[in-house]
Order: C-alpha cells, then sequence, then structure tokens
C-alpha cells in the first residue's frame, strides 16, 4: 500500500508556533522532505528541527531562485519523483512547509504533481499575517472589513489602485521592494498608519512604524496597513 | 504586580490544531475567559476544552446577538471589568478565542478596553481561511497573486464589486447570507470554481462544490473563490 504525503504548515518562526499536529507528524516521520532555496538552509527544516526524529531521511529540494521558472520547476519534478518513490515503497512522507502550506507556498508545486496519484493531506499552519497583526498589536481586520493581501513584488500602479479601494491591506514578501511599496504609501498619505514587521515571532523579530523601518527589508518583512481604532469598539 | 493577559487563538475547531504555545497556556491556566453567544456553548471552550486545569476559574462573558452594539459593548464592558479584577491581583488571563484573536475576532474588544492598562500577549491561530482551503485541496494564492477576504454580510453590489476586481476571493461568514451570495457568484458567472465548506476540520465538517450547497449555511462557512490550476506549475 503506498504512503501519504502531508504537506505540514509550521506557522511562522517560533517553533512553539507549530500546531499540536504539525508536531506530532514531524516527531513520528521516518521521510521529511523540504525546499532549500539556492543551497542556503531552509526556513521550514530550522522551525521543526528539535522535532525531526535522528534517523530520519530527509529529501531536500534544492530550488535555483532564478527569475525564469524552468529551473525551480525542475527541481520540484525531482523532488516529486523521489518523494513519489517513497509513496511507492508504503513509506508516509512529511514535506515541511513554512507558515500555511497553501497560503503563499511552495508546497502547491508538489501538490499539483502528486495529489493525482496519491492520498495528500494538508496540515493549515499559523500563517504570518496573523502573527505579525499579533506581535504589532493591531487587529488585522473585524466584523465586515473587507482584508486584502498584497504581494510587494506587483508594480507599483497596481499596488497603488489595490490599496486605494481597500480597508485593511496587509502587504508581504517586502523585501527588496520596500522603497517603491514605501513610496506608493507615502503618496496615499498613509505613512502614518502603516507598521513595519521583519521576521515575526523569532528572536531577531523587528517591529516599527514605517517612517522608521531600515533601508533594507529581508523577504520576512510585511507592512500592515489597517484601520486602527475603531469608535464602535 | 498585575497579570498578564493573553489572547489565545485556538484554531478552527479541531483541537489538534492549537499550537504548542495556546496548549502549553491553556493547561497552565488559573484563569480563563471567552465569550459565549447569547448563552449558547462556547466554541472556543469547546476546543480547549480537554486541556483547561480542573479549578481554573473560568470568567463567561454572555455576548447578546443584537443588531444594535450597545448589548455587546456592554457585555464586553463587564467581562473586561471582571478580567481587570483578577490581572490587579495578580492573576493571569488566558482569553480563549476560536481562530486567530486579531483575525475577525471578538478579542480586539477586550484588547481595545484593557491594553492601555495592562500587560498583553497575542498567541496567533491557524485562521478558518486555510484550514477550509487545506480540507478543500485548494491552493488559497500562490505567488503574486492578491488574495481579498470579504465577510458575506457586505451588501450585493459590494460583494459584486469586490469580486469582480479580485484574484482569489474567501468569502467568511457565510450563515444566512447564503442565497444573496450564491446570486452574486452565479452573475459573475463563476459557480463552477465555487467550492464551499463548512466547519473545516471538525468531524461535522461538510466540503461540497456550491452548486451542491445546502439551502442553509451555519455561521462557521466559507466559499473559496481560487484561480485553481496554473499552467505554470
Amino acid at each position: 500500500m503506498a504512503g501519504k504525503l502531508y504537506g505540514v504548515g509550521l506557522g511562522p518562526g517560533d517553533p512553539e508556533l507549530m500546531t499540536l499536529k504539525a508536531h506530532r507528524l514531524v516527531s513520528q516521520a521516518r521521510v521529511v522532505a523540504y525546499p532549500a532555496l539556492s543551497g542556503s538552509d531552509s526556513f521550514a527544516r530550522a522551525i521543526a528541527a528539535a522535532a525531526i526524529p535522528e534517523g530520519a531521511r530527509e529529501i531536500v529540494m534544492d530550488v535555483p531562485m532564478t527569475v525564469e521558472r524552468g529551473p525551480a520547476q525542475a527541481a520540484y519534478d525531482a523532488g516529486a519523483a523521489q518523494i513519489a518513490t517513497a509513496l511507492e515503497a508504503g513509506e508516509d512522507v512529511i514535506c515541511l512547509c513554512e507558515g500555511d502550506p497553501f497560503f503563499y507556498g511552495s508546497f502547491m508545486y508538489l501538490h499539483a504533481r502528486l495529489s493525482g496519484r496519491f492520498e495528500v493531506e494538508v496540515v493549515p499552519g499559523v500563517t504570518s499575517i496573523t502573527a505579525c497583526a499579533g506581535r504589532a498589536g493591531v487587529p488585522l481586520a473585524a466584523r465586515n472589513e473587507r482584508l486584502t493581501v498584497l504581494p510587494g513584488p506587483l508594480p507599483e500602479a497596481e499596488l497603488r489602485s489595490r490599496i486605494e479601494g481597500a480597508e485593511s491591506v496587509v502587504i508581504m514578501k517586502v523585501g527588496r521592494h520596500l522603497a517603491k511599496i514605501r513610496g506608493v504609501i507615502a503618496e496615499l498619505g498613509l505613512t502614518e498608519s502603516a507598521v513595519y514587521v521583519e521576521r515575526a515571532s523569532l528572536p531577531e523579530e523587528r517591529i516599527c512604524p514605517l517612517s522608521e523601518a531600515p533601508e533594507k527589508a529581508p523577504y520576512f518583512s510585511m507592512i500592515l496597513l489597517t484601520k486602527g481604532a475603531d469608535p464602535w469598539l
């Protein structure tokens, strides 16, 4: 009988924000799989590290960070083939995912390649957007507010028009797009209400008004634009 | 020394989707607090029930479900006062929140009332939006997609215009608004790609195409409108 593939969300970074289910699955794993970007350490593996059993086999997908998608697709093809071999041999495979597997995660690439042939279970995790809001002390959305999540790499004009019509806004993957995003927010007169958060829940976490944000932001950084205090509270 | 208030996200319903941190805090609690709507059982308490120590004191906020906000505000005023008394006596208070405290949660009412006077920590939880996507096998958002979260009670015209310009859409709190939402989605020709999910992660969970959804939906139900398969995968 074939094994089962688990896409396991590990949360935003603090290992204690793993779910009980994620912790159980990782602790009992015989095979774990995870992507590592451009040969660097895997963030997902680092979150789960203390729970991975000694002797568990590790399938590492070395994903190149290129603009063209071909090389990354080839890496996921190769990873999916290795995972399929383990599943065919009757082994369950625990795929480690930072945050949530289906929220801007790379697990969807494996899901697309393997869910037709094997049983797959997605275990949701705490996303960075609520982790950041919690750490910043800013409610993300309430009652009948709309929430818009925008990736920072979007073109300037699109960011502007999407922020303009929105209520609560989260801008993810800020990284090298910080200057562009900062400009858009300033043009819209929203700098005062913008909060910058990087590496939420980790020891090196940083939270400040956008006006005091550093010049360079890491990939795992976010800007929150929320309505703030509500007269109806 | 005053105690600390914790707003603890418990996830979408399956107790195993509590985080390790939420489980630790609840297991060590001496005082827990939670809202119960209109005298019915508290969903948050039910998620955490097995972890609440015997002998823990429980502060129940009986929140009336009325259209005017006054009665609910009075209930949160009274709950905040009881919590403040415990905090002033040096006790930590664990406030139980389904999902995530700052994602359409009622904890923000306590946060607004108490965060100026007491230390408050928000512990994020798994939200229903990623839990539903995971259970439905539908990636919620990928790469540079925009994600829009819309509450079902929004007026019909607003729902229509917000869905029209969007990419991935989640409609929350469907409940008694199902017929209206179904109509909007049909008008936009999106019924085929819409997935209905109720009570994700619970034993009574139900997932189906929107076209096969029941006539009556519970409050904890959701509709997912995602892009589906991606030719670039």
